[in-house]
């Protein structure tokens, strides 16, 4: 890996670099060999001698700039402590125009990126294709959203806009979790219609609420104070397939 | 914060010092708090001068030895970030005998400490007060862990041991996750049972596997390969919560 490759692959750690370069990193074996079986044009792949090795029949068809590198190499430049794989440099796809199938999930600023890689790989499980973000959501090309994603982010559609605004406009049955809603086992979800997620600490906020029509609620059968926002999107997700 | 106290709570970091000391550290306000609000017999306490201006009254009664320290220090010392809290030095309590109440889970080798503090916490919620480990299942005084459960590691009981032995001494119904078993949106669930849940890797182990009288299976309605285990954990405890 030539200098300047290496100075781009750490420039994009940032979230300002990947804007302005229109390019994001998927570090790891699994990720970068689902990667490689999708579309998403690549810009540079970086692997080890182990890698090539298993996966070079999908690396002769690709026509992006690559070469062998060492695993110490990947650590250093990439974000993944343990990397005996492949870094790959991708262009970010163009925003899609958003178009409601059947569900989506709106994300009210999610923070961690854990949680939003998580909330990808969930919605990719449930059949759940789109996510709208709001403005302060986490970025969807961190790439620790990348990584926690496990592959799932090459399926889901993001669509960053102003959430409250969005809400409004939209013609949908809205459900968003609250301490104070219908208990999640009774609701009979619409055939169509958009599940909203609050931030991890502040929940929902004033202005995304006043578009809500359906307040639901995880029910506590024991004594947690709360349940982190990727395990309870994964609760609603499955009741909502339940009852669909 | 004096040096020796330094140097404990440096050592506690690693699973073989807790040990040797029978000592773990509670890190954060919310944990802290919650762990004061608890009757687990405390060895020493340290907090941030704001920490102290709300929380005084917590401390007042509690007898352990208590220092005013920096955010810095508390960051240097703990594993935790950002601290602008406390960190609690706290005498690991006595196993209990086991005795199966409603529901436990068994965990069949998690290794991730952020996974094993979600269950936790998850397990609190849905009222399940028992987690049963694999002898090499993280340890349950890992700082990450009990971070990771949000004070729920307060309320919930572990349980060490060989696996495969105790649930094949065990009279109870045996549930456990894979990928051909029912669909988990048909179970009925037993009034008393145990719910086991795999290593993130490589699933129930076929020594475990052998013990389990109902396979279940969390249908998929998408193409994610997988669910994060603890993620998993929580929809059959759901799903558990609604059949009962």
């Amino acid at each position: 890996m030539n200098k300047n490759y290496q100075k781009l692959i750490k420039s994009l750690h940032q979230k300002k670099n990947r804007q302005a370069e229109n390019l994001f990193l998927v570090e790891g074996t699994k990720s970068v060999v689902e990667l490689l079986q999708s579309n998403l044009p690549i810009h540079a792949l970086f692997y080890t001698e182990n890698f090539y090795a298993t996966y070079h029949k999908y690396l002769a068809k690709n026509t992006a700039h690559q070469a062998i590198t060492s695993q110490e190499i990947l650590q250093q430049q990439g974000t993944l402590q343990s990397n005996d794989g492949a870094i790959a440099v991708v262009h970010i796809p163009k925003p899609t125009t958003f178009s409601l199938k059947n569900y989506a999930l709106a994300l009210d600023d999610i923070r961690d990126p854990g949680n939003l890689g998580a909330m990808i790989r969930i919605a990719d499980w449930y059949g759940i294709s789109q996510i709208i973000c709001s403005q302060n959501t986490v970025d969807w090309y961190n790439p620790k959203v990348i990584i926690a994603s496990m592959g799932s982010f090459l399926r889901i559609q993001p669509h960053y806009c102003n959430l409250a605004d969005f809400l409004t406009n939209i013609e949908t049955t809205t459900y968003g979790m609250f301490l104070e809603g219908a208990n999640l086992h009774n609701v009979e979800f619409a055939k169509q219609g958009i599940i909203i997620v609050g931030n991890e600490s502040n929940g929902i906020s004033s202005e995304v609420a006043k578009t809500i029509q359906q307040k639901i609620t995880i029910q506590r059968f024991g004594e947690a104070e709360s349940l982190n926002a990727a395990m309870a999107t994964a609760i609603v997700c499955d009741n909502l397939r339940r009852s669909l």
